[in-house]
């Protein structure tokens, strides 16, 4: 093999500019983040993937590549040299693996707190959110995801609350901060029929001058000249593997890609800019569940979305855009094993995720059903033995608001049987303390280290927009 | 919280050289590898974790800190913005995990191949191994390693051999080749009393002019005028919690960082330069075993070897240095809960590896007997049922020279024992198909991308030395 042939396959060409370095002469490649315009971000897009482990990244990235033959976006950014890259400490004040809400407050607030609260200390000290900073300068500010709008990592960069949990009085802090434009899951924050105090938001974000839509039409149909409020399912939004797969509410509900570009229409036009949090925050509860079509599917629909955001900021020139995540989930990773290649291909044939499979399922299911709902679903045959024991662990459980309670579901259970046709294997159910990744397009992500703590990223975005940190 | 307490902190602050942006006349900041005077690197020293998952790295680097206050080498190199990176796809022509053989020989030989093989393709074509192609070019060569040095990794960038288990043939290959130095463990492959065929590679290694060491201290006092063949133990080196536990084996056999110093020192003077890989290759095997003081004690030692290589390539700066590992294995992290820091914490008061606790369980060991062992090398009570657990796996054993099979042995048990205790879990014993973290200094850095393939790390090395591939 010849050396030409290197340089001719191109597989280690940057696409940067080469320049001539100007001590030697010598030929030298600056990666596109480094040529940037230098000039100050007028608009900040960031989009998380809740809960993605590096696995979670990589799994996706190789789903997409066997299947299509091309990659993620995300990592298509780096083959390309395009981003500035770093690994991000995510601890919390209390702990060295954080929860969503720690993690959001640490970018949105500046500040570690403890796991639970929401840009609170201990102290009782309040950190005044990001999403308020940028506001206040005169910004639109939105986040758009696919769980409860008042999730911890939207509410992470927009209130204050001594818990996450707080979900029906954060749907209050939004309006009164009235954010340009909010969108996701979580009528049940919302609606009179579905709030425990029966309060209707809906009619409070009307009156307030809001434009609510509750379907995809709605959404796409709304106008542009109003803060606009979007909630479009009870609680999160359904796994995108789901949504695909049933019409009502393909129809019904947007994608996490859709919701991107219907934010960015509608703030885009403001002429001191706009700031937008973009979450895949199923992905997170794919990975609590080890639940494999609904992690890798939703990761997928987050990639969709940075491309959504990238076709945005390539044109505008004035946009950073942050691609990242709030933490590790499980660890996933496809496992060695002479069939590892077939059997983790064996996933594109899912047809739903093992959170339908297993909310379809109850205590007079028979073991034929259970087999046939998961040769359904999965395209493989589970034992005699198998659907007995998924089975079993519906004998006590009851329903809750006409669902089980994910926790009591043979999550687990299901997923190790999986393991031995998809060769994909999970460290637990849970975050764990991984240093995640980060990239960032555009002005600003030269400003970015190849390592940095949660909190950095506060200032950083603040820098990038040269917006003063006097609050 | 003022904007200049940002600055002040210095946390985002890149350490490149501040310049005057060509265009707009504005500060930018050019990292430190862009900076490399953009000669040739006349030596090439590449640091390989074997079966490093990020999250080893992520395990060590937090260890370390909680520690000593000082996270890893590694991570500090990401801190300081010295060094770039990527991420690389380490897949095989097999499977998209790899093994050690297909991985080394990646990026030894340019070509992808199957698990199992050293530079052969299953068509039978041979691939001339990089340190080869270096010898040719005039360089001195060499492998250190903590597993038998005619182990996988080293042998991928030295020999051809169709199986990677051929490994006393692999020691009679590298004395036709005389490498210039080359350290591990392996004696069962090269003394007339453990090999097969009893013969005495040693004395051949003599006759053709090596200076042959087997303790460290020979090794330090070995010349640096002959080529250097260390041998240290009979199969791979003890684990580095082990070692640092046991005076005899801690005057015997010398750290990877030991070797990695000494292997420079006998090189380092040579005109045309040198190449050398040094592997922590028991890294792979902890993860193989799920053995945490192994995993983590031994990432430290790497850690300490990049120490060494760096110390080196900042005087001498001509030399590239190369940071990274083969593949992901068991994919460990530490999980979510209550008491994940003072579990994690725990670590730091381990004595042994799981492979020291159960290589000293027998059959004849009593309930009492285990649950004192694991009490004195991990400082926590198993329960009576749990010690029960252990022995049971140990009533149908039988010891093979000298040792039980590791692959008998309750690894995953203790592990999962463990976890309770220490808050680790792994998705698996085996490797993983996640894309690994790449890290390169000095000259030729500037050409790596954010991600490449494994085969591009072959012709980056020629390329970073100017060594015409026309092989
Ligand atoms: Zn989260
Ligand atoms: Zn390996």
């Amino acid at each position: 093999m010849n050396r030409r042939k290197f340089f001719k396959n191109g597989s280690l060409l940057t696409l940067g500019t080469t320049v001539l370095h100007p001590f030697t002469g010598k030929a030298n490649t600056i990666p596109f983040y480094l040529q940037s315009k230098n000039k100050k971000a007028k608009n900040i897009i960031i989009v998380v993937s809740d809960g993605m482990s590096t696995g979670t990244l990589n799994m996706a990235d190789l789903y997409l590549s066997r299947k299509t033959g091309k990659g993620s976006n995300w990592l298509q950014l780096y083959k390309d040299n395009r981003v500035n890259r770093a690994l991000m400490d995510m601890a919390s004040a209390s702990s060295m693996v954080t929860d969503s809400a720690a993690a959001s407050s640490s970018w949105g607030g500046g500040v570690r707190i403890s796991n639970g609260t929401i840009n609170v200390s201990k102290s009782g000290e309040v950190h005044l959110p990001i999403w308020q900073k940028f506001k206040q300068a005169g910004k639109k500010a939105g986040c758009v995801t696919t769980v409860p709008i008042t999730h911890a990592t939207p509410a992470g960069f927009c209130i204050n609350s001594k818990s996450r949990n707080e979900q029906e009085k954060i749907a209050e802090k939004y309006l009164e901060q009235k954010f340009d434009v909010m969108m996701g899951g979580g009528d049940k924050y919302f609606s009179s029929e579905n709030r425990k105090d029966k309060k209707d938001m809906y009619n409070d974000f009307v009156k307030s001058g809001y434009e609510v839509v509750k379907t995809r039409d709605a959404m796409f149909s709304a106008t542009n000249d109003k803060p606009i409020l979007g909630v479009f399912h009870y609680d999160g939004l359904p796994y995108s593997i789901d949504r695909e797969n049933n019409k009502e509410i393909l129809q019904k509900v947007p994608t996490l890609a859709e919701m991107t570009q219907k934010a960015i229409e509608a703030m885009k036009d403001h002429p001191n800019g706009f700031v937008l949090q973009v979450e895949a925050g199923k992905v997170d509860w794919a990975a609590h569940g080890n639940d494999i079509s609904g992690l890798i599917y939703d990761q997928v629909a987050h990639d969709e979305a940075i491309q959504v955001a990238m076709n945005f900021a390539e044109q505008d020139e004035e946009t950073l855009v942050i691609i990242t995540t709030d933490h590790g989930n499980a660890n996933p990773g496809v496992i060695y094993g002479g069939k590892a290649n077939e059997n983790f291909d064996s996933i594109q044939k899912y047809k739903h995720t093992n959170d339908w499979i297993l909310n379809g399922i109850g205590r007079e299911t028979s073991v034929a059903q259970i087999k046939e709902r998961i040769a359904y679903a999965n395209n493989f045959e589970l034992t005699n033995e198998e659907a007995k024991l998924v089975l079993s662990y519906y004998s006590n459980l009851q329903k809750e608001e006409g669902l089980y309670n994910p926790k009591n579901l043979p999550f687990k259970v299901l997923a190790e049987i999986q393991k031995q046709h998809n060769s994909v294997g999970w460290i637990s159910m849970q975050h764990s303390a991984d240093y995640v990744e980060l990239a960032m397009y555009g002005p600003g992500s030269s400003l970015l280290k190849p390592f940095i703590k949660n909190t950095d990223l506060h200032y950083l975005m603040l820098e990038a927009a040269e917006v003063e940190n006097t609050f």
